[in-house]
C-alpha cells in the first residue's frame, strides 16, 4: 500500500488502532459468553467493557520484549482493567483473536469493495444507455470487423462486473467465519458456545472445524476473487487505452484544466488513469500466488501465512478499492466521440460488411467456399490498393447480386437490430 | 499433460476426435434451430446429421493451407455432406464453435473432477470416523502443542474439500455458457434463438452478452478455483509427508510388495506419492496467472487466449484429475500407527498440558502473567534438561495446586471431549 | 507441450529414447571412471558400452512393478549386459543420473534456443538497417509523441534480445553441472573423480556441493531467464499487433495466398501470429513460479520438484523454441508500409513538434512554465477543433518566434540526427 | 512494505526526500553537461546547484493540480532557483529523470543487499566450519538416508548464497543504466553527451538505446533474481523449521529470555523467525510476475509499469533486506544439538548403512538385484517390527559377509571422509 494509491476509508480499516479495537471486542464478547456460561464472574466481564483500553505505542513497547503481539496487547489491556483482566483470553489462543479479526477486517473491506462495484456498475449502466444506439466499430484482433454500438461494449463490461459482484459476495462468505476454538482447535479449554456467541456479535459464521487457525483455502479463494476482478478491470482499462490511441480517438479520459500530459511535450493528452489501472491490476493479481502458497500450513498451523497476510490483506484491498473508484471515475467522465466512431467505421469503404455479402452470395446459390473466395479477392484489393469495396463488388462478374440489393447489404442497422435483446438480457426488463 | 500423470477418461475428453465431435454437434444443432426458424431447409439440417463426418488427419491437412482450424473443419465436413453443407455455420463465427466447445469440455472435465472429489471426500470421511477417537499430537509451528485426535485432523481436510466441492460447482456454472452470437456478438446474421437452442441441447446457459468470445473472466475464475483446490491438496499432502518423517512416523503411505524406495538405499520407504502431489499442486496453480492475463483481450477479442487455453485446458484438468485420484488412494490406503502417536505424545513428559496447568493456576488465584511465568520456567527445564514436567511442577513452591489435582490436569480426554460436536458440525447429524 | 506449438528438433531432445540414452551414457562413463580407478574391472566397463541397450516399453513395464524409473532402467540394461551389469550404478543414487541428465537436456535445449535467438537477432538487424532512416511516429501512452525511425524501433528490440542472449548464456552455465555424489551427496561410496570424469565427458562442470540433488536455485534462475525472454518476445509481439491495427496499419504480418483470416468475415487480415506469441509468452512465464517453489526441498531432497520439471522442462523450452522461430519469421516477412507511417505522422498537423516549439520559446526568453502554457493552449485546439497547429501558433501573439523560424521547427530530420549514434551503440562500429 | 518487516537504512533509500534529491542531482548534472557543451550558461548551471532546493509537501501540493510529479518537482525547484530554472530539464523527458532515479535507487538497494548476503555468507561459513565434522542424518523424502555432517548442510546453503551473490551482482549491472535521451529516445533535443556525463557522475552506464524509457526486461531480470534469492532463503528457513520440529530437535532458533512462544501454551518454543521468512520469501517472489508483465509496454512506452514499480521497488528490496538480516541472525545464533543428532542417527538401529551393506554384498558376488532383495527384506523388518538391523543381517543366511566385516560397515566415518574435499570446493583452499 502506498498513499498515492489509497483511499482513507479503506486505509482506516487496516490501522493498528482499528485492529486492536477489533481484538478488544473479540476478547470482551468472549468474556460475556463465558460469564453467561458461569465460567467467569459477570462483574469481570462488565469491568472489561468498562475499563478496557489500549495504546498502540505501549503495545509496541511490550511486544519488543515478549516478541508476541497478542500477549503484548493483553498485557496493555490488563494495565487498564486491573484484576478482572485475568479472565481475559481464557482458553483461547492468539489465532482465535488474529484470525477472527482478519475475518472482520476482510468482510468490512469487502463491503467497501461491493459499494465500489456498485458505483462502477451504475456508471457503466448509465453510459451504456447513453450510447445504446451509437454505432461504432467492433474489432477482432485489432482489425475492423463489423459494426456494434458503444452501448453494447459497455454492456459487456457491465455484465463482467455484475459477475464480479456476485463472485465477491461469494468470497465474502468464504472469509466471514469466526474461530474461537483454543490452542489446536479442540475447544479443550473453551466452550463452543463462546465461538457461536462471538461470531453472532461480529456478523460472522462459526468455523465448523478449525485447527489452530481458520483454514487458509478460504483466504486463497478470497484473494483469487480479487485477482479475477482486477483482471476485468484491466480489460476495461485496456479498452479505454485503445479507444484513446491517437489514430482511433473514439473516447478519451477526462483531461482537467491545469493538467499536464508530459513535461516535455505540451500537446500530450494521455490515458494515464487507465494505464495506471493496468499496472494496479498486476499488483492485485500478485496477491493470488502467495495466498495460495499459504494454504499448506504445517500440521495444525505454522505462522508463514502471517507476514504474507499482513501485506496482502491491506495491499490488495486498498489497491483494488482505489482502482475501482478510479475506474468508476474514468467511466463517469469518459469523453466519447461518436463522430470519430463514424469516421473509423467508414475508413475501409464498407469492408466491414464483407460477411453480409458472403451470406448474400451463398443465399444466391454459391457454395460457401466459392462465395468466400469472391469476397476475399475483392476485399484484398481494398487493403492493398485502397479501392472502394462496394464498387469492386459491383464490377465483379462473379458477384451475382443486383446492384441495388448489394447496396442494401451495406447497412449498419442490420447489425444493431438485437441491441434491445442484449440489453434486456444484461440489465433486465426495464 | 504427460501420460505419467494422466487418467484415460479425462485425457479422452481433450482428444482431437472428441473436440471435433463437439464442434460437429454445435454446428448441427445450430442448423436444426435455423431450420426450425425457416432460415434453412429442414432437409439440409437432417442431411448434416445423416452424412456429417470428419477425419482428424484430413482437417490437419486442410488447415496447413487455410491456417484456420474451423474453416478446415467445415471444409472437411462439407466433403462428406455435399451441397447442404453450404447451410453450415451460417451467420456464425469461429469463436461461437470454439468457445462453446470449450464450455462443453470444461463442464465435462468438471463433472469428472467432482466425482474425484466425491471419492476423496468419502475416503476422508471413512478414515476420519475410523480414527475419530485416536489421540495424537496437535502441533503448531511443528512443535508439540496439545492433544487432538487423528479423526479431527482428517475432518479438517474433509471440510476443506467439501468447500472445494462447492467452489467447483460454482466454477462449473461460471464456464457452462454457450455463445452463438456471430462475428462481434451482435447476432447480426444469426437469431438469438439459435444460441438458446444449442445451449439447451448441450446443457449450457446462453451467454447474456458476448463480444466475439465468451468473456474470459469466467475462465479466470474457473482456473483460479482449480488453483485453490490444488492448494488444499498440497496441504493434505504436506501433512502426510510430515507424519511419515522417520522421527514422527505416525502414518505412512502404503508401500507395495515389490516397490523400491531408492536405487541406492534398500531400507527406504518414502512418501513419494504425496511429494509428487506437492509438485503437481504447483503445476495446477501455474495455470492461474495465464488464465487471469487472458481476460484483458483487445476490443471484441484477440486470439492471445487461445494458445494458453489449448495448454492449460487439458493440462490443469488432467493433472488435477490424476492428482485427486492419487490423493484419494493415499488416504484410502494410508497406514496409521496409533502406537507411535502415543509415543510422540509422551515424548515431552506431559508438556502438552502446560496450558491446562496455566489455567489451573489462574483459577487458583494467580494473575495470568504470574501463572505464565511459573509454567514457562518449569517447561523450559523440560526442553533444556529433559526433566519430567509433572515432577518439576510438584516440586515448585509457587505451584499452588494440590498434587492430586495437578495430576488430574494431565488428561488427554479433557482435550477430546468436543470431538463429537465438531464431527456433527462437519459431517452432519449422523 | 502440444504438437501445434513445437518443433521436431527440440521435441526430440525430450523423447524417452533420448533421455534413456543420456542415462546410459552417464552410467557407462561412470563405469569407465571407476575402472580407471581400479574399482571395477576394465572388462566390465567395456562390456557395458558393448552390450548396453534398453527398450522404452520394457522399462515402462518394469517400472510398473518397482515404481522406480531408474531401477527399472538398470534392470532392463542388465538384461542386455548380463553379469557385468552388477558394476553399474555402484555407489550412485538415482538423482545422480536424473539430475545430470536434466543438465544435459537443458544445456542442449539452451543451445537450440541460442541459435533461435541468433536467427531472430539477425532478422531484427537486417530489418533495422533496411528501415534505419524510415521516419515514423514515436508514441507514448499510445498517443503521438515525436518522430522516430522504424529502424530505431527495431534496434530497441535487437538490443533487448542481445541482452536476452547474454542472459541465456549465463543461464546455461547455471544448469550445466554434473552431480555424481551418491545418496546424500557425501561421495561415501563413490570417488569424486567419477563426477569430474563424467562431467568432462558430458561438457558439464562438477557441482561443487550437492545434497542428493543438484540445488534447485540453479533451475529457478534458468526458468526465470526463459520468463524474461518470453516477456521481451511479448513486447515485440505487442508492437506488431499495434502497428497492424486497422487505423494504424504501419506494418502487417505476412498474409499468405490461401490464408483465411476469419471463417465469417472474408476481409480479415489479422495479426494472429503475434497474438499467438502473446499467449505463448504467458505460458513460458507460467513456469517461473513453480520453478521457484521447487527450491525449498526438504533436507537433502524431496521429490516434489520432479513432477514439475517433467512438465516445465519440455514445455517451457519447446514452447519458447517454437515461439522464437515464429517471431523470427514474423520479423523476416513483416510487411512495412512507410506511406502509412508518413500519413499517421501528418495526422495531427505537426503537433508532434510541440516540444521543439516549447524549447524555441524558452530560448526566446519565456520561462518554461509560460512557454508550456502557450504551446499547450494551442495544442488543445488541435485536439478539440482539428485546427492546424502551425497556423495557430503563427496567429498567437504570445508566440514570439518569427514565422520562418517557426516553420523550421517542424522538421523530422531534427529528430533523426542521432540515429547513426544509436545504431553504432547497438550494432557496433560497422 | 510494512515497518514490522523493514530496516531503516533500506527504507530511507525509498523516502520521497531521497528520491527528490536524486532527481535534483540528475537535473543539475545534466545542466553541468549542457553548460560544458555551451548549450546553457555556466552561471545558470552553477546557480542550480547553489540555490536548488525542494520541499516534499510543496511538490505534493503542486502535483494535485498538474497531475504530473516531475512537473510539480521542477516547478518547486524553480521557486527556489528563480530565473536560471528555465534551463532545467531542457530537452529531457520525465522518464529520463524517473528511470535514471530508479536505477540509482535499485543499485543502492542492491549494494545493501550485497552486504546482507555477505553477512549471511560469513555466518554460514563460520557455523559450517564449527560443525564441519558433526555427524548428523542426511534425509531424503524426510526419511533417514545416510550420515552427513551438519557442516556439509551449511556448506550447501553457503554455496547457494554464493551463487545468489553472483546473480545479484549480475542483476545490479542489469539495472545500472542511465537514460537521458529525451521524449522518445531520439536525443532530438539533448546531446548524447549529457547522458554519458550524468551516467558517469551517478556510477551508471549509458543505456545504449532507449525508447522513452529504459527497457523493462532489465527490471524483470532484476526482480526475478530477487525471487531466486528469496527461494534460497525459503530453502534454508524450511531446513531450520524441520530441524526444530519437536521429534527432531537437532537445532533451534535462539529463544531469548522474556520471549513467549504462545499466549496459551507456556511451554512453546517455536521457529517463528524461519516461518516468518518462509512467508516473506513468498512476498518477494510475488514481485516477479508483475515485473515480467511490465516488459510489454506499448510502443515507445506506456505508464502501466509505474504503479507496479512504485510498489515492488521498495517492497521487494525492503522485505528482502529485512529477511536476509533476520536469516543471518538465525544462523549466527542457531542453537545446535549434536547429542540429538546422534540420537536420531541411532534411532533405526543402523538402517542408514543399508547401502553399504548392499555394496558389500555385491562385492561379495551377489547380483545387484539379489543383494537389494536381501537388504530390503531385512530393512523392512526394522521398520515394521523395530528389530535391530545388524542383528537381523547377522542372522540371515543369505548375507554372505562375515560378522566382523559386517560390523565394520556400520561406520559413520566412512560417510564423512570427503568432507574436506567438499569444503575445499566450496570455500576454497584455506
Amino acid at each position: 500500500m502506498i498513499p498515492r494509491y489509497s483511499r482513507p476509508e479503506m486505509t482506516a480499516l487496516w490501522d493498528p488502532e482499528a485492529k486492536f479495537r477489533i481484538w478488544f471486542e473479540i476478547e470482551a464478547h468472549a468474556c460475556d459468553a463465558m460469564a453467561e456460561l458461569g465460567i467467569i464472574p459477570k462483574d469481570a466481564a462488565q469491568a472489561i467493557w468498562d475499563k478496557g483500553a489500549f495504546e498502540v505505542a505501549r503495545i509496541d513497547e511490550i511486544e519488543r520484549e515478549t516478541k508476541h503481539d497478542v500477549i503484548a496487547f493483553l498485557t496493555n489491556v490488563a494495565e487498564h482493567v486491573g484484576e478482572p483482566a485475568r479472565f481475559l483470553h481464557q482458553g483461547m489462543t492468539s489465532s482465535d483473536v488474529l484470525d477472527t479479526c482478519l475475518a472482520v477486517q476482510l468482510t468490512r473491506a469487502t463491503d467497501i469493495l461491493l459499494a465500489d462495484l456498485d458505483r462502477l456498475l451504475e456508471a457503466l449502466k448509465k453510459r451504456a444507455y447513453e450510447f445504446k444506439h451509437t454505432v461504432c466499430l467492433g474489432r477482432s484482433h485489432g482489425i475492423h470487423a463489423e459494426p456494434v454500438t458503444f452501448g453494447l461494449k459497455l454492456a459487456n463490461h457491465y455484465a463482467a462486473f455484475a459477475r464480479n459482484r456476485a463472485r465477491l459476495e461469494q468470497a465474502r462468505q468464504e472469509i466471514a467465519t469466526c474461530a474461537i476454538s483454543g490452542a489446536v482447535g479442540t475447544f479443550a479449554n473453551i466452550d463452543p458456545y463462546v465461538e457461536e456467541y462471538v461470531a453472532e456479535k461480529l456478523g460472522l459464521q462459526p468455523e465448523p472445524v478449525s485447527t489452530q487457525v481458520i483454514p487458509r483455502d478460504r483466504h486463497a479463494a478470497f484473494f483469487a476473487t480479487l485477482g479475477v476482478i482486477a483482471s476485468s478491470m484491466e480489460n476495461l482499462a485496456v479498452e479505454v487505452r485503445h479507444l484513446q490511441r491517437t489514430e482511433v480517438r473514439e473516447a478519451e479520459e477526462y483531461f482537467s484544466p491545469g493538467q499536464k500530459g508530459s513535461s516535455a511535450m505540451p500537446h500530450k493528452r494521455n490515458p494515464v488513469l487507465t494505464e495506471n489501472l493496468t499496472g494496479l491490476a498486476r499488483m492485485v493479481r500478485s496477491a493470488v500466488a502467495p495466498a495460495m502458497e499459504n494454504v499448506a500450513l504445517w500440521h495444525e498451523r505454522d505462522i508463514s501465512h502471517s507476514s504474507v497476510e499482513r501485506m496482502i490483506g491491506p495491499d490488495a484491498t486498498i489497491t483494488l478499492d482505489f482502482a475501482l473508484n478510479r475506474l468508476a471515475g474514468v467511466v463517469e467522465q469518459l469523453l466519447v466521440y461518436p463522430d470519430n466512431m463514424q469516421r473509423n467505421l467508414d475508413q475501409l469503404g464498407g469492408l466491414v460488411y464483407s460477411q453480409r455479402v458472403l451470406l448474400g452470395l451463398t443465399q444466391a446459390g454459391l457454395s460457401r467456399e466459392d462465395a468466400y473466395a469472391v469476397v476475399q479477392r475483392n476485399a484484398m484489393k481494398v487493403w492493398e490498393e485502397q479501392r472502394d469495396f462496394l464498387e469492386l463488388l459491383k464490377a465483379d462478374p462473379e458477384v451475382t447480386i443486383a446492384e441495388k440489393d448489394l447496396e442494401a447489404l451495406f447497412d449498419p442497422a442490420y447489425h444493431t437490430k438485437h441491441v434491445d435483446t442484449v440489453f434486456r438480457r444484461v440489465f433486465g426488463e426495464d
